[in-house]
This record gives C-alpha cells, structure tokens and sequence, in this order.
C-alpha cells in the first residue's frame, strides 16, 4: 500500500487528488495538509468527503510527512516546493509536485515568467516533466514529478505529434485555450464570484500567461530547436474542462489519412488519449471527470492551416488524475489504476 | 457475472446505467437497447463512451433479450413495459423497470395521473417497489422490481422515519422539489432548450406532477393511513440534482436531538444515507455522481414547524444508481458493488 | 432634474441604481459613493459602463453629499445609514435606504434579528415602507423611506391580497423562496465563488433568515393581526431573479376565479404586477432586467391549499427598481419613469 | 412615426427586434409574422411581452406585409427572403434582412457554402452590407440592407481598422470565435438541449462555417485585395454574447500607441465601438443587453503577433440592434434612437 501525503488538499486540484486516491487499491492518503484549515475535519471543507474522509487537517510540515509517507503531492501556490525541497525529503520519499516550481528547466525563464526567486534550483535538473505519455519512462526513476500544468498538458499533448514528426511549422502555432473556472483556484476572490464569471466570457492574461514558457519549452524539444507560440486563456462559465483550439500551417499539404496516421504512431497505445472519429470535434463534457484527453483536427485546404483540438478536464488529467497518474508510474503500478473513471454526462 | 440489458440505453437514464455498470466487477451490459438508434454505434450517441463501449444499439424486442441476459433495465417512457411484459418473461429473468408502471398499487390511480390504459395489470400485485432502504427484504426476493422516481426517492427518503415514527402530522407535509434538467431527459423539446432553462427558475406542474401519488402512497405505508402532500416541482438551470425542502407540522415540541435519534434509527447504517452534522443544509453538488442521498432538518420553534431538506443525484440514486441497487439485491451481491463514487466537486 | 447621491454605488444594487437612474429623464447622478472604490473612475469597477459614466467614486460623506443633492438612496449594509442618519439630513434631502434599517417597526425584532444596535431608532416611526404597490400614498410625502428587501417584496406582493381579503390562513403560510446569486452582494467570498454555486442548489438560512420578520409584519397589517411565516431561501445558479412557491390552506372552498378576482382588485391597475393567465407558471427569466413581479397561483382541491408563484428580477423590483419608483413618487414624477424596460430574453 | 413589419418575429432575433422596436420613439410594429405561431398571441410565445404586446401572430404574407409598413425585417432562414422578394415589395417598403441571402455578392459563393439555389440573385448588387460603421453613407439610400451575420459583425469590427490601415498581413488573420447559445436559434434540437451545452464548450463548423466567406468578402475590400482567413466558431454555455480573439502577423513592429491611434482614426466617434483602456480585455457581460462592441488589442512582441479582440451582443449588434441601427439610416432618425440601452450587469 502506498502512503500518499497530500500538502495543500483543500484546493480544488487537492481535493481531487483526494476523490482519486480514495478509488486506488494500492494507496491510502495519511496526510491531509492544508494551511488554512489546519485542525478542522477534511470533510467540513468538503461536504462531498461527508462519512467517507473522517481525518482533520493537518499543518504543512513537510518535513515530518515526508517521514510518514512513500510519496508527497503539493498542490500548492508556486514557490512553496521550491522554499521547503531538501535532498533529505527527496531521499525519504517521492515528490509529485502540481506547482510549476520544477517544470522549465531553465531558471531565469521561471523567475522572469512567475516573478520569484527559485529557493532550490539545484532540484531542477533532475526534475522530470510529468508529461505521461511522452516522458513515461523517465518518471519512472525520478525522484521528483513536476506535474505539467491544466493549460499546458492539453496544448501539448494535441500539438505534439505534429511538431515531433515536422507536419506543421513550429513558430506558426497559435494556441488559443478555454478553461472552467475550477482552474482559477478556490481563492475568495472577486473576478471568480459567480455573479462574475456566469453568463460572461473573456481572455486574460494574454501574451503573458506563465504556462506559455512551459509549452514552448516542451514543444521546443519536440521539434529539436527553440520555438515560441502564441497562447491565449479565455475563461469560461464552466465548472471544469479546457478546451484548445491550435492553429498551425502545414509544411506540405496533408491529408487527413496522413495526419491520422502520425496520431495513430504517437497515441495508438495510449489509453488515455483519444483521437476521435472524422468530423467529431472533442467537447469538454465528453471527458468530465475523468483521466481522458479527446483530440482531432480538421484540414484547412483553403488556407494552408490545420486546425487541431484538444479536451480535457482540468482537475483530472490536467492535475489530480495525471499526478496518479505519475505515481503510478513511479511506484509500478498499472498505469491506469485509479484512474478509469468512464466521464460523466451529462 | 451478471448479464444485464438495458431497453432506452440513449436516454440519460440510460446512459447512466451503462457508465455505472461499466464499473460494476460482476455485471456485463450484453444489450444497448434503442429504438431511435438502433444499429448506430453506442458510443456515437454518447461521445463520453468513445473507445469504452464498442458495441451498437439493438433494437427493443424484449422477448429476444429475455432469452440473453439475466436483468433487464427498462428506462423507456410510461406504457411501454406494461405493453409488453409476460409471465414468460417474468420467469426468465430479473425486471427493474425505471419508469412509472409498477409503482403505484391501484391501477385507476396510474391511470388516472398517467392517463394511461394499463396494459398488464395483473404484474402490478407482485411489483416490488425498489425503494431499497425501506424495502430491502421484499426486493430480495422479487422478480419485478419498480424503481422509484426520482423526485420521489428524495421525497420520502427525507420524510419517512418522522412519518413513520409520527413525530409529524403527514397530512400538513408540503414539498417543494427542485431538478436539474436533465430529469426532463434527452428529447429535442422547445422548454429544455438551452437558452430557456439557463438564468431561469420555474415551477411547472404544480398540484398535478404524477411522483405525488407515488410519494402519498409510500408515505401512507408508512403512516399507517392515507395522507395527501402538497407537492411541487421546480426546473433549476443545472444537469444534475434535486433537491427538496419539506414542511410539516410538528405533532409535538421536538428537539433536534429527538429528530436526529429518529433519523439514526433508520439510516445509522445506511451507507447511501447521510444525515449531516447540525446546521449543514444539503447541497445538491455535494452528492453530485454518487449514489448518497444527503438529509437534514431544522426545527422552528416559532411556528411549530420541521423544516426538512434531501439531496440526491436524479440519475444516480434517483433513477441508475438505486436501479444497480436493486439489481445487487436481486442478485445477492454487495449493496454497494458498482455505487461507491465519491461525489464530483467541483 | 433630480439630483441623486447614491451612497454604496459599487455594489450590485448600486451599479443597477445607476443603470435605471441613467435611463431616467429627470434625474442625474451627482455622486457615486463608494467607500472601497473612492477616487477609481466608476467605469473601472464596472466596465459596462464605459464610455458612459465618466465620473469617480467619491467617499461616503453623508453630510457633504445631503447639501448637493435631491435625494439619497443608501445602498449599504445593515447599520451604516442607522448611524449616519441625523435630522438635519432628513430636512434636507428625502433618503431612500434599500438596507434593512428602517423597515421594522419594533426596534427589538430588528436589534434581534441582525445582531445590530440600532443607532437612530428615533426615525423608525417616521420611515415609511416603500413597497410602492401598497404604501403608494404614504410614501408620496414621506422624508425617509426604507426601500423593501428583494426577498420580501416578492413574498409578500404575491400573498398580499388573499391575505386582506381573508381568503387563506395566514398563519398557514409557507414561503418557499428561491434566488439569484446577485443578492449575496459582490463581496469576494468563498460560498459565492462560481464553481461554489454552478450546478448547485441549496438551502441556507433556514428558521432564521433577517426576511422573515419584515414580511410578517406587512402581512400581519393585512391580516389585521400578528401572524407567523415559513420562510426558506434557496441559492440558485443564475444571475439575477427570486422566483417564490408560497402554500396556504384555503379558509374556504376557492374557485379560480374567486382567487382572479380578488389579484384583479389589487393589481387590476398595477402596471408592474403581472397576474398571469391561467396555468402559466412564472419564470424569473420572463421578468429579468425589468421591474415587473409576474404572479399566479393554482388551486389544490385535493389538499384545501392554494399554491402562489411570484417572480421578480432582485435588482430591479427586488432593490434598484423599488427604489427609482420610490423616488419617483417621492417627487412627483410618473411612477414609470425610467423603469419601463421590456424584460430581457432569452 | 415608422410602420414595421417583422417576419420571424418569435425566433430569439425577432423577439429581440419586438424588444428594441417597443423603446423606439418613432417606431411601432405593424406586424408580427410567424410561420409557426400565426393566430396565436404573441406574448403567449414570449411572456416577457406580457401585457406589454397584445397583438396575434400574422402569417408570413410579404406582400400584403409591404402595402400596410414602410419597413421589414426579415428574421427567417436563408433563403426565404430570396425566394419572395420582388421588384414591387422593394418599390414599396425598406427591407432589412437578418439572413445571409444578400449578404455575399458572389452569388456563386454563396450558393457553395450555403448549398442553395439563390431564387433571386438579381437583388444582389444593390443590396447594401449594413455594417454601420463601414457603410453609414451607403446604407442610408438603400432600399435592401443586408444585415450583417453575429459573427462577422464581431469579427470585423475588431480587425477592420488595422486591416484597412495595412498594419497586419492580411492572410494570418486567424479568428477563434466563441458564442452564447442564442445564435442557434429557438429551434428544438438535441445539441442546443440545456443538458447538451451547459458545463460543455466545443468547436463547431470548423474550417467550413458559413460566416467565413462574408468575413473574407468584407476585409478583402479592406485589403484592397482578395484575402483568406481561418475562422472558428465555439459553443459556449451562456444565453447572449459573442467574443472573438483574433491573431495576425504584424507587417512591422508596431507600438501600442500606434495601433491605438489607428482604431482611433476609425472608431474615435462612433458611439456603438469602445475600444477599452489598455490591458482590459472584453468581456461579453460587459456589452449584454446592449449596442456596443467592445475591443482591444496587445501586441506580442515575442512572436510578432498582435492579438485582437472584440465583443458584443449576438441579439443586438449582431442581429436586432445592427437591424434597429440599419432602420434609423434609413429614415433619417438618429442613429441610436431606441438603442441607448445601458449593459445589463450583472
């Protein structure tokens, strides 16, 4: 049985570690961290855990966790990992981190991008980007998981094969991404009241979201040299779910069989990953509350472009279900265990 | 392993009997059955199944999938099963029927809510009603289960142990309900339209729904004598959860702790029933995907009145979630093999 | 032209204030008052107003604000006006408060209530109830007039004449309320954030809520006696709009056009109460941005109790509308003025 | 005072061409045309006009129509308004199309995406495009106005000044466009089921939706010159609004100051457009209800991009209020007259 710590558990994506760990059959959470609700039941900050978590909350002591547990998930603010990372905590246990702290492996482009001094980058080197299905044989052996952000895992993991296999030009990719608010955090605060947010849709943070580094970095491995994209975040009224729409030109012109068949190379195997049939664009609902990404794209004859999309949910696969997802990886587990939660529609 | 068939398999009853019983260890879905899509791959009808459920839709010929399985669902509209249920099907296999047939033990009554000619009487008699915490030892045993409403299972789940108990007067019992929409299920009509139900709330068959029979005649069981409720339903713009908020007279001063004795007495063990702590009202979302129905009460002193609240999931434990139920009881699993999901939230 | 000061112009109630008084043709806004906002441009806290309000918010001065202007509307929390409020004040400009303060008559059911102390009880006698339908006259030559909650307005517009005529029991009376997120204020909490309250519904308040005391006291004057109400409020997940259920026992056998008969006497000439056809249930979403309450009601041979419906848009007739109407009273102006918008839909 | 003839009064368009004409001085609605409803009151088919409009459903008899108004508004499906126009009707009556069929002046290209036979392509060349901004002077001398689609409206105005002006290449122009649920239509379909859209986003018509040749037509005579764009439409769980964010190449580095200047040369005193203060981004909320489009931009220097966006009311500048604002050009009334409506927020 694996003994899971959780530091920062009453966020939404700790929360959802919590619901998945609670399926797995080999792992039981014994740490229930949380800051601000340090002493009181889990389940009093969230009622759905009623008569299912009966544990208090315990403080952030990461030190003392790492005594007790085989693996630690943070999900917390950038910049805590990275203060409180010590080669003794990563030599007594597992570190699956859902901050962006260990995530681009160049520091300067971290502290430029999130506004922080890095506190130990001495850990960067070594972190693996926890991008399953393209690093899945190097979290295996890591030590510390740098769990891809919401954004990132699904711009990626839609535009990767292309990139990887020279389809598309790199520097022509346009990324333009819609997300549930879920992604906002459960932070008291005024932009995500739901007088706010509900019947509205806007982009933010645009030429400036900090997840555009960690996909230019990933990308840029994938095509073999440095690239950057445009990337635009949109909210949408919406609990959970991103939705991304990629625009790229086409080296040559592709056919549709051509393209498929490059999906097929890079997902064909991949369980959680489906690409859909001809004509069917991925919904977010599709995927609800579960592990999967729905990916499929579209030939723009007209304009040279291809038009690529991608769904996931943002707790699961874009945080919770993808950190499981590497502790699988980490422990040997069945990669999927815990994980096969058919979505939920409507 | 159990082989089940599900006739109405696209509705969104029905698809939420296939995601759960995808996860049930000992049952098989051997029959999609639906008679607007037969032949169509299931999953084109539901994108969420994509690459998890690689069958197509049958058609309804009931007597053909009696030969096959060993359960059959019917999540089909009123009539139907009472068109076409024989004693030769009755022998063959187990019957949870999620519409209103079997319900209500005097046929004028159905005939007269449904307006409806009651095609097979004589299975009316032996029908269980599958409301499985009251009626578990009877639906053990059944071969025709009659799988409650779902705002009726709210319903009476939340006032039964005070009417049964006579802690209040059942004929003062007002019930004002409130539903997602997706209780009005999947049919292509004008008032379930996005842009009608979104930033809107309504009443809608007020002093005439057909679950108030169904409702007064459990409770009349339990009451030991006929009582008539008020009983009003309300459209709220989500998909999932209802939610009721009863009010009765109190027969005498209660205290909460006199109430809340009552309420352990019934559902202190019961898994899929939670009482929650003084002063937490149920919230729909906390029960959201799961089969819980959470329940509590208040007490005002100033008018002599309970004020007593539930909250479940429409499709889950108020329509495939208590069905599964009942097909373990039939079958002698676990009550809660296939239903242990942990509420989705956010 | 009216000159008005409105004196909390950034919350919700506030910004409707300014979105009616600028369609008004006589009256203008000379102070945005807002204590968290002053010195910000009013288009900066909200944007829809770009382009057409150009002014900043100013503080809170009472004082200062009572020599500039016509009329003061306080749209603040309970207490604030209580302690700013003087006699000279009231000499000086005609005060319409759309917080609590004034409208409960007895000091102690107030103070009990909301927990307050109030600081100026001294002008409780002299505020009139500006629920304009009813206290139309009074409020025509009043100074001070407390501008009904959004809650009560509903509830009790939607009894009101069955209960003066003596058609039903009034302390029968169950009130059934459900509403709009908007009327939790835009203060940045958690409860309110939009992944809280989307796909949600619940219950809060219950025996309890500060509403139920104002809306006994105005029935209790139209039944002539004290009489006691159950008063439950419900969180919806829309905007805007209360929708209230409210059940009664008939003293006697009532036909429909009995019940029609009595609405038509109060509301036959009411240009913003809508008692609708037969059998047409309200929807918020028919009255939204309006200052319109749509009424109905059903009766329930079966039960001896009649089942009213009000809705209402909680900013408008629930708070901002009331308010302009109220002042156009107060000044002699066409009742309508300013608040003729056709609803909004879809 | 203008006589107004509405064909496809009770679709969400024409319903919103009933609300705005209700606040016009000097306009009243002769005719409420509708296939479906003829016969039946209007405000049975929409409740919000209750006691508000009296009047029955007409048929949809042009002809007889262009003897009794001086306008129509055609609210129907492509095609209609070509297969009945006539010389006689245009000597007649102003007509004011809501649908594409005069929109394109290629009718080959419109017979391509719109997969219909034009019945009267001889209308084609007079017809005037009724984007305001662009063809005030045009329009006010027309006797057929082609009322611009949602979409492109949007997508236009965002990109017109720069396109105009040179300062992006054309032919990167790639528009993501996401859109409130009401642009479907009020017709009964599976997918616009409130179950189907809400807690959901998708793409649709990708590579492929009708509004793409009319957006190319209208920047190519921009551009002086034919160009091409890559334009996707989004599903988006909100009633109204439509936001599009907009990517193109800039043809040099351009400073934030000149691109500003430039939307000021173009929408400096046009009272419908706000270009926002810089860094706030558009939201739809902001506009609802409303005239306005709203728009901004930020130049990415990393990637040599600048990002465009614009918002509005799908219903009102995207259909009825462009419609309204179309009818005043026509007859000389001020611009704005009947659509000074102040955003509805929240």
């Amino acid at each position: 049985m694996i003994k899971a710590g959780i530091i920062g558990a009453t966020g939404y994506a700790g929360g959802e570690l919590v619901r998945i760990l609670l399926g797995h059959k080999n792992a039981e959470i014994k740490w229930f961290g949380s800051k601000n609700y340090t002493g009181k039941g889990y389940s009093s900050i969230y009622q759905n855990m009623f008569q299912i978590v009966e544990e208090n909350c315990l403080d952030d002591n990461i030190k003392e966790l790492a005594a007790q547990v085989d693996v630690i998930f943070t999900a917390t603010p950038q910049g805590y990992l990275a203060s409180v990372l010590t080669e003794d905590i990563l030599n007594r246990v597992k570190v699956v981190d859902l901050s962006a702290d260990y995530r681009i492996k160049d520091v300067s482009v971290y502290e430029k991008w999130y506004q922080l001094t890095h506190q130990s980058p001495q850990f960067i080197e070594e972190a693996v980007y926890g991008l399953c299905e393209i690093n899945r044989e190097k979290v295996k052996s890591a030590r510390l998981v740098a769990n891809p952000g919401c954004y990132t895992t699904c711009s990626i993991l839609t535009a990767y094969p292309l990139v990887k296999e020279g389809l598309i030009d790199p520097d022509s990719l346009i990324i333009d991404a819609k997300s549930g608010t879920s992604g906002a955090g459960r932070g008291a605060k005024l932009p995500n009241l739901f007088c706010e947010v509900n019947e509205n849709m806007k982009a933010y943070g645009v030429a400036g979201h900090r997840h555009t580094p960690e996909i230019e970095e990933q990308l840029s491995y994938a095509a073999g040299r440095e690239i950057r994209v445009s990337f635009t975040p949109h909210l949408v009224p919406m609990n959970r779910g991103i939705l991304v729409t990629e625009y790229a030109a086409m080296k040559e012109n592709l056919t549709s069989e051509q393209v498929r068949a490059v999906y097929d190379k890079y997902y064909g195997n991949e369980k959680f990953i489906r690409v859909l049939k001809e004509d069917v664009c991925p919904e977010t609902k599709w995927v609800e509350g579960s592990n999967y990404t729905d990916i499929n794209f579209k030939i723009d004859g007209r304009t040279g472009r291809i038009v690529l999309m991608g769904a996931l949910d943002n707790l699961v696969k874009g945080a919770a279900g993808q950190a499981v997802q590497n502790m699988n990886l980490l422990f040997g587990e069945k990669e999927s265990e815990g994980l096969e939660f058919v979505p939920l529609f409507p």
